[in-house]
């Protein structure tokens, strides 16, 4: 075990998305840790809980059904524990234009709620909320650091943000500690690959393993970075087991490559598929953010943390799960 | 009549907050100014709706008592307007953070209802957003501009730049027309007075007329900056009629001083009053946002703005007022 892990064995550990992408895979984490482990998940369609992403473990978690939109159970599940792996969200950009007021449920709303429940019931816990680089909007520099002004494109952007500031809040104002984690593209096993509408690399992935035509908006010279599950989940780890990042915020970051790029790598690896340049969706047009690269830095000195896993190596892992397990994910 | 103003005469205005402090002096201009006048008020106790505000000019302005939290009221309401000054609001920071679900109604939900139905009802309408200097927090550098980091040290402030980034959005999403205008402590006749929970100037002004212990906290160093209630109507204005300034985000600014400048400034000026230094009380210490002072020179560039009125001018008015009609505000 790495010595900045001790923390963990024994401990009692709730996830919120617990059943989700990347909740599931941090569970994983914990249960070798020898945490005690409660999963919180919704179970809310096309949001990416999935009971196959802990078929593994199940027998060493415990898992409660709620909506951390319920205030009442929410008060009562965060009763003891020592740590709270605040991952559930509305996580869809486009849903949050749609629905605008689902989104401020489930990120406003519910992080307040949560954060009361602790700041009453639990006032010792330490809580990682799971945020995102769709805080800062279309950057007006790159690679953007935490200092980069927060200019938000759709109103996922907006309530994720309000969330965040949330926690900070609730940490200086209430000693309720908190860490936020803002988070670039994720990618790997488990991740929800029904639908298009989190993210567009599961969504390629997909097209790719089944052999179909993944279309590009634009020209696919706008760059992203990609950052591989299991290093997300060594973030979450490493910032919840120390103190001196309470209050504060980080930026993950990874390989960046433009989408085009990514597209090429993905065909390359996968020995399939095809893609097409298409003009942008005027919908999806009107909230995109342009080329984002994150700073994490910040991140690297408070924890030593940073990104292990290549994008060519996360992409062959993510490649080879789901050709094993796609009937539970397609 | 300013040329720049020329837009006014015969247009269709609302005002959400029209009963309110800054809400009831715009009116008063906008009634000068020949436009068609329509005040939206809940009528919250406590959150400084009054028709003594507009008893002078009741005749002119149609007055329509409903909470921007009803969203089908609201819907009907916003039809047929050409301008819509967005004033209402919950405000006060301490209430925020006594009761972080009101805010969030307030400030974050009825702000994203009011769009909804602009975007669907008047999408031609343009809105002037009535934000806050507090979504800056505690500011890294003054003077304050635009580019400036938001990290709002309470629930309001991460409540109002929510609300105002949802305008910003719409804008730019749907092309809802939206200018939001960051003020700073505005001040002047018609503010509430009932208690000192919005803010501590008018709770300092009634002290020193009713020649009561001003309490200063901590040493009275911090500093703010004033804007008196007639130059914040001109903003509003001078921004609400043109299309340049559509999208955009303006600080507010004025005459800097420290709290105890201010409070001797006071004093001064009504010939009586007195103060003490008082330490700081844990619930209010845990959301300052020490000594601000805004930069609103992109507001001078885009239109024209600057503060006419000196801190001393203004407050001599305001204490004019208040010394004559304070049975409707006490």
């Amino acid at each position: 075990m790495d010595r900045a892990l001790a923390y963990y064995p024994g401990k009692r550990v709730a996830i919120t998305g617990g059943l989700g992408f990347i909740g599931s895979n941090l569970a994983r984490r914990l249960v070798a840790l020898g945490s005690d482990v409660l999963l919180i998940d919704s179970m809310v369609p096309d949001y990416g809980g999935n009971l196959a992403n802990v078929d593994d473990i199940r027998d060493r978690v415990r898992i409660n059904f709620a909506d951390i939109r319920d205030v009442y159970a929410m008060s009562y599940l965060v009763q003891g524990q020592d740590i709270i792996f605040n991952l559930a969200g509305q996580v869809s950009h486009i849903d949050s234009m749609r629905d605008p007021y689902t989104d401020l449920e489930i990120n406003c709303r519910a992080q307040l709620s949560l954060l009361e429940a602790c700041r009453y019931h639990n006032p010792t816990v330490k809580i990682v909320y799971a945020s995102t680089r769709q805080v800062y909007g279309r950057p007006l520099r790159t690679p953007v650091d935490e200092t980069h002004v927060a200019r938000p494109t759709d109103v996922n952007g907006i309530n994720k943000l309000a969330g965040e500031s949330y926690h900070i809040v609730y940490n200086n104002a209430y000693g309720v500690r908190s860490t936020v984690l803002r988070l670039t593209n994720t990618y790997g096993p488990r991740q929800l690959m029904k639908h298009n509408r989190q993210g567009f690399l599961p969504w390629f992935v997909r097209q790719v393993l089944d052999d179909q035509e993944i279309q590009i908006y634009g020209d696919g010279q706008q760059r992203r970075d990609f950052t591989y599950v299991d290093d997300v989940v060594d973030a979450f780890l490493l910032v919840g087991c120390t103190s001196h990042t309470d209050g504060e915020i980080y930026n993950l970051g990874g390989d960046s490559a433009s989408l085009l790029e990514v597209v090429k790598l993905l065909i390359e690896l996968a020995g399939r598929g095809r893609y097409r340049l298409v003009p942008w969706p005027a919908e999806k047009r009107a909230i995109d953010i342009g080329s984002y690269e994150a700073d994490y830095r910040k991140l690297t000195a408070a924890v030593g943390w940073y990104p292990r896993t290549s994008l060519a190596d996360g992409l062959r892992e993510m490649i080879r799960y789901y050709e094993q397990r796609r009937q539970y994910y397609w």
